[in-house]
Formats: structure tokens, sequence, C-alpha cells
């Protein structure tokens, strides 16, 4: 299907809420488990947000795929990156030979990467990587936009399209989210800023291989870069264009896409979540699709995660973006639905309700 | 083999530290990955550590058990808990068929459970598990010691002996700590209080059925019971047996076993903590052989964490206990082992000097 069919506006419009009924009988069901009521927390909210996305109280996950947004930024020519552009294309075709972070752990999971160029450097033909490049790479946004509005657009539809192919094709029923773009801290730096009112000096962090000089240069760039693309917080479009990346635009379009064909998404990562808090300004709806997976160590990411109310189930630490904390992520996810199809409600063990009254109040840890 | 064959300070006596060497090979490994340096985070960090631990630079798992010590608390006289001390014996037994969370977590993840009646109240003849009573519960601490320095000893004992069957006779190469017992957040409140000073206003929490009342009255009876007893700090072994759990105790000893026959041991929520930091009390180089699981929502958590420098992986917000975060944590460990294993180095992929060091200081999210 060509990429204009996925209309992104009209199917803005169109996502629903999560269903209420499903979820109300989900609740009950774990209320009626033999373990102190709520007890097993982040779990038990993950099993109940399943079963208001799909419909069904008891959930399996049987196919679960992390998609790899990958393009190049022009803001690399300011040196706010310790890494070269080329990069991106060297590392995104690691990917496809499974050997790089991401890679070990999907297969490790059990689960699918889903590869896009949607706008590296070069031109990319290598099997494995599916080519919707929407231009080759953005341009410097420290001289002017990093991309026309429609472009951004574009690179959204792009998002929205592969989730419709993985998921209406491919019966995939749990997508996460990973990027592969040098430069990328920089634009969702600076969509952060914009988005959320903070300064360079709350949100912009070291990362793993900036100096301190280097850290104050990039604080520099993108405040400046800022001013002089003046972006419209209310219009998340506008910022996207103007300060953001097409790795993060096809990222929004991800979220779109999930929330629109009814499938959990998991946010891993700052340049994930600045992607789900843009698509949540969007449609606050899309908020109820998203599960969080790993809490990263930039900065920016708590300040994101308190604007949109995520609280991650991981903090490994780690620093390797690619989505790794996606396949870790499908593990515990799959563990919630586990726990709602198979653990002992108190009917089915038939104790008596004093047990039941004693054991719901009872101890924790 | 008899318990006192675990005589536990001798064994505590031959506790080797890691094995520096294998350790050193394994971070060079890591270093060598197409990655930042240091970018795996904590999953680094383990597969470094299982090295030291093993002498192994690849390591795999194959078999992981959670124990689970269960045990009685004379300390629910006193009205402490929101549960009659015969749940810990109903529950004890439904662990036994796969039913609770810890059972229906360790199937999700293909490990096996391991239940050791150290003290439960009646008397337990069910098949799956260990009998090895010291006493029939512990005394109640409010009126005086809760077991006798020798009860204490021999618990642990049983600890020890039932890590060596795991480890030597069942092949187990991770371990992970639960427990059944109710009142033992009490008992480990006691615990915490005496060996990091807090006050029960900073340790004691409410857990998930204590209402305020009961709460204030909870925190009132630990803090009389420990002024009644006058516990040793310097002693730890004194602290257990005067305010501690059969539970507790058995726990020290499986954390002292690992540390002997070297397997890594999983640290998981409140109960097991304790029990952690009264182990690396009795021999500081037992820390080398833990991994921690998951944030305990009990604030004594946090204060032991700091204590003896455990960062959990995992945030779930979970608080049924029964070490339920062990079979989540498994599954991370195991994914250290697969990057160790799976992930291409700079030399595999024959990359160019240029490429290498960018990458080493690139990108991180």
């Amino acid at each position: 299907m060509d990429n204009s069919t996925f209309d992104y506006k009209k199917i803005l419009q169109e996502i629903q809420p999560l269903y209420k009924e499903p979820m109300g009988e989900a609740q009950a069901r774990m209320d009626e488990m033999i373990k102190p009521l709520g007890s097993f927390g982040k779990l038990e909210k993950i099993s109940v947000q399943l079963a208001g996305i799909t419909g069904k109280v008891i959930n399996q996950i049987h196919n679960p795929v992390t998609i790899i947004m990958a393009a190049d930024n022009g803001i690399c020519g300011e040196g706010v990156s310790g890494s070269p552009q080329d990069i991106t294309y060297l590392q995104t075709v690691n990917m496809t030979k499974g050997i790089t972070g991401i890679g070990v752990l999907s297969s490790h999971e059990g689960s699918d990467l889903h590869i896009v160029d949607v706008g590296i450097m070069r031109d990319v033909k290598i099997p494995g990587i599916f080519s919707d490049k929407v231009m080759y790479g953005t341009h410097n946004f420290a001289k002017g936009a990093a991309m026309s509005r429609e472009e951004a657009e574009k690179a959204i539809q792009v998002g929205i399209k592969h989730v419709w192919h993985l998921v209406k094709e491919k019966q995939c029923d749990l997508l996460g989210t990973g990027e592969m773009g040098i430069g990328n801290t920089s634009s969702s730096g600076a969509i952060a800023m914009v988005m959320t009112g903070a300064s360079a000096e709350e949100a912009i962090g070291k990362g793993g291989g900036l100096t301190d000089e280097a850290l104050k240069r990039k604080k520099e760039v993108l405040t400046e870069a800022i001013n002089h693309n003046g972006p419209k917080k209310e219009d998340p479009i506008d910022v996207l264009a103007k300060v953001g990346g097409l790795d993060i635009a096809g990222l929004v379009g991800c979220y779109i896409g999930a929330a629109y064909y009814r499938v959990p998404i998991v946010v891993d990562g700052l340049i994930s979540a600045v992607s789900a808090l843009i698509a949540c300004r969007l449609n606050p709806l899309i908020r109820n699709f998203l599960i969080a997976s790993h809490r990263s160590m930039e900065p920016a990411y708590d300040i994101i995660a308190r604007e949109i109310g995520l609280k991650p189930m991981l903090d490994m630490e780690m620093r390797l973006g690619e989505g790794t904390g996606c396949p870790l992520a499908f593990h515990l996810i799959k563990s919630a639905c586990s726990v709602m199809a198979n653990m002992a409600t108190f009917k089915e063990i038939q104790y008596d309700e004093s047990f039941r009254v004693d054991i719901r109040e009872g101890e924790v840890q």
C-alpha cells in the first residue's frame, strides 16, 4: 500500500478509547487471585491494560516485534555528537545481522526486529532493511528547519504503514520502538525542551561520549537552534519538523498506528519517549496503548515520563539505545499475561471466606 | 547429610573472593563489543560478576531455582500482621501446586521452586515441601528472644545444606531467595532497625494490609521489643536470634552457602534483603555473590540497599513477597549471559579503527 493511504490526520481522529468492560472483568479476576489486592503492581496494571486494548480478559503474546526507525540528523554538522553520521548506516546494517545489542537481546527473547530506513544519508539496499526514505537525512536545524512539515508528515505515515504491515499482515501482537540515528539525542532533546518548557540545563545530558566542553556546546547549540526556528509548542508537527528528526517522526507514526490498530507498544529510551510525547499531544488517547520499559539515563527522559505518566519497569543503567529495553520488557509483559491466565483464584481453590479476607489484606514485603 | 555437617562458622571463613583474572577478561570482552563503553549497564556488570563467581568468561544459566524458606513468627501474637499465622501453612502448601504468584512466574520463566519448612507452626507432611523444622515458629519477641542463639544457628545451617543440595546434587547454577511467613515484615523490620540504626518511623512501612492505627502499633511494638531484648548490633547472630525469624535465618544460610559453593544468588524483597545484610555483616565477601532483582516498596528496603550497595534492576511496584521478583531477574541474568556470548566484537566484524573509536564514544539515549 502507498504511504498516502495512511492519512495520519484521519487515523488520529479514529483512535478509540480502551474497552472498559473487559478491563473491569480483568481487574475483577485479578482481585480474585490468592494474593493481597493490587500486590502484583505493574504486572497487574499491564494485564488490565491489555484487556482494554484487545477486548479479551486473558491475552497471550505470540509475536512481539521491535521496530527500528533509522535516519540521519543534519544537526551533526554542529559537532554535537561524538560519532560521525555514517555510524547510522553501519550500525543499521549490523542490526540486520543480529549482532548488535538489540539483535542479541531480541533473539534471546524470541522476538523479531523490523528495520526501516526512513532517512539514512546513504542509499541503502540491504536485505532486512525496509526502504521508506523520506529524504537523505534532515537538514541542520541550527541553520533552519530540520525538514518541511510535509516531510515530517510523510515520515509519520511511514510509521503508521509499518505498524499496519506488522499487525495486519504479520499478526504482531506487541510492538517495541527502537531507533538508530547519530545525533538523535540532540533532536529529541530539542523537542523535549520545546514541548515541556525545560531548559537545556535541565534536559540535556552528557550521554556516554561527550566531554564537559562538548556538552556545554550541545546545550548552546540546541538553545540557539530553538530560538532561531521558533517551533510552536501547541503544534507538535511544527516542533517535529523544525527541530526533530525523521526517526522520531517515524516513531510518532508507530504510536499512532499502534493505538489505531489496537496493539500495545513499548516506549524505550529517550528518543522513543520524545516520540510518545508528541503522539500523545496529537491525541491523548494514545497514552493508553503505551507500556514503559527501561528508564533512560538522559535527564529529559524523567521530565517526559512525568509529563505523560510513564513509570518504567526496568532500571538497568543501559544507554546504548536501539530499543534494547524492548525485548526485556516483552518478557515482563508476557509474564503479566501468564499471571492473568494461570494464577489461582479463591473460587478455584475453594477456600473459605476467612482465608480470602485474610490473604487479601495480608502481608507484604 | 546432617545439618551439623554444615558448620557455618567454618564455612564463613572459607569463602573465597571473586576470581579477578576471568573478571578482567570478561570486562575486556565487553569493552570490545560494538557499543559505547559500559552502555549495557547492569547487564554488563552482571556478566563480569558471573565470570568472577564461576571463573569462566562466558556463562550460561541452565538451572535456576528459587528457594522458599517458610516459617512462622511469634510476634504475630501482638497483632502486627493483617493475616492469621495459619496463612503461612496454607500458602506454603499452595506453592507446591504452582498456583501462587511465585509458582506462576517460575513456570513462565522455566525455573524451579525449592520449598523448605524451617519453622512452620503446624506439622507439615506434604510432597514438595522439604522438612527441616528447627522449631514450631519463633517465640513472640515482644516478650523475650524470638529463639535461642543455637536455634538461629541451626536454621542458618539448614539454609547452607539446601544450597549444597541444590548446587552439588541438582546442578543449580543460579539461586533466588523467597519466603513465606506471616509476620516476617515485623521481624525483618526489627532487624533492619537494629542493624542500620534506623528508627521505626524511617524503616517500618504500611505494607498492603495495615490501617494507620495498626501501623502505629507495629512501630511501637517493634521499638519496645528491641529495647526489651537489647540485641547487639555488632553480633548479627544475636540480632537474628533476639528479634529475627527462622525464615530469615534460613535465608542467611542460603547466602552463606551460595558464596561458599560459588553460585550467584538473587536478593528479592525486604525479608531477603535483611537476610543479605546479616550475611554480609558475617562476611563482607558474600556481597560479591548477590544480584538485586526487584525494589521492594517497604521503606527499610532502600535503607538496606544503600547499606550493602544493592541496585535493583526491576521496579514493578510488586508487594506480594514469595520471591516473585526472582524469576523475573533470572531472565535478565540470562540476557546478560547472552550478551556476553553472542554480541559481536570489533575484532569479529573487522571494522577499521576509526569506527571502533567512534562507536565506543558514541550516542547514548
